[in-house]
């Protein structure tokens, strides 16, 4: 029963922190919609920065916890481990597109609990694909190029469609909840890699993995 | 005087704006840090909601109006077209990164202002990419793709360096306000039209476009 309002909590406070931003949205209109009252929202989380933080790390552990997954296999190459890691975040975001967008739309406001998850979570989003990217240097597999500007880009093309859901939805048509754009952009993503991260020179893998 | 007065507000409001997301800033805030009292602010702008829709449609307006002017030549071919668009729209955005910064985080917030920008200005950056794709199928420059998928991209290329500033500047060190990140980052979405966008068999310009 206890679970069930914790949950119905977190459900209502995604939808409207989507809908409204953070800062337009109150405890008693995330208990309205939750159907429970605010002295539960206050025993679960404290208060409206305890709700954020938990949407934040609630997000960001799974996150991260994709990228470390797939990193125990870069063995298997820089460029395959990219690609596996790309396909499971968008993934990932697309199921969650909500809390995808409203974590990334509140991470560009300045504030403590910003920073907090920035020092945790950022950093090492940040360390993996840099280990990748170095990997895939080293190896042959990536056209040497500044690991900063090669996130930016990576991240850009992740984080766009959930950063502007109503401009997807209403100017271009498309809707980052459904599995046919999952799929389509995967690939363009993947063209990216392919064309403007990779070598143009084809290597011999095996004789430079192990 | 007045003009100098609105000047100072909407100088104030972009600034807190950006620090403080729109929600999270009040009128007395904008007053305190303008150094003006917030009667003058109500006769310029009326309300809040009158200070971000002046914002939004001061940094459209010129946003469109780079668009517009460099479409002009489109005749010259659509690559070329396409890279002076997108030199100018990163100039731009980063002579008045917070502006864009706040801009752009807003625009992710479903309100009727929100609407109303996309309606018209949304609409309009639309046209305008959609008809250089057009064009560059047409005389054979750019691969056929879906053109929703291509400005999906290329905004996300566009929009991630303002899209979240602290974590540019505390995790990737990298600063969108400098002339060094400009030119770099600049290089790196040219890169992405070469490599991505355009067809890979050379072409005989002249021939084609006249």
């Amino acid at each position: 029963m206890k679970n069930n309002a914790k949950e119905a909590i977190v459900k209502a406070a995604i939808s409207l922190f989507h809908a409204n931003g953070y800062s337009g949205t109150s405890i008693r209109d995330i208990a309205s919609l939750a159907k429970v009252n605010t002295a539960t929202i206050a025993y679960h989380f404290n208060n409206k920065t305890g709700l954020l933080e938990y949407c934040f790390m609630y997000f960001f552990e799974k996150y991260i916890g994709k990228m470390e997954e797939i990193y125990a296999s870069i063995d298997r190459g820089a460029k395959d481990c990219l690609k596996r890691i790309v396909a499971n975040l968008l993934h990932y975001q697309c199921e969650n597109n909500q809390l995808t967008s409203f974590v990334y739309r509140e991470m560009s406001v300045d504030s403590q609990v910003v920073r907090e998850i920035m020092s945790t979570y950022s950093l090492k989003e940040k360390y993996y694909f840099q280990k990748i990217f170095e990997r895939g240097f080293e190896w042959n597999e990536f056209r040497p190029h500044s690991i900063p500007y090669l996130i930016i880009q990576l991240k850009g093309l992740l984080m766009m469609p959930f950063m502007n859901t109503h401009y997807m939805r209403e100017v271009l048509y498309v809707f980052p909840n459904e599995p046919f754009f999952e799929q389509k952009y995967l690939k363009d993503i993947h063209f990216w890699i392919d064309k403007t991260l990779c070598t143009d020179i084809p290597i011999n893998k095996g004789a430079i993995i192990k």
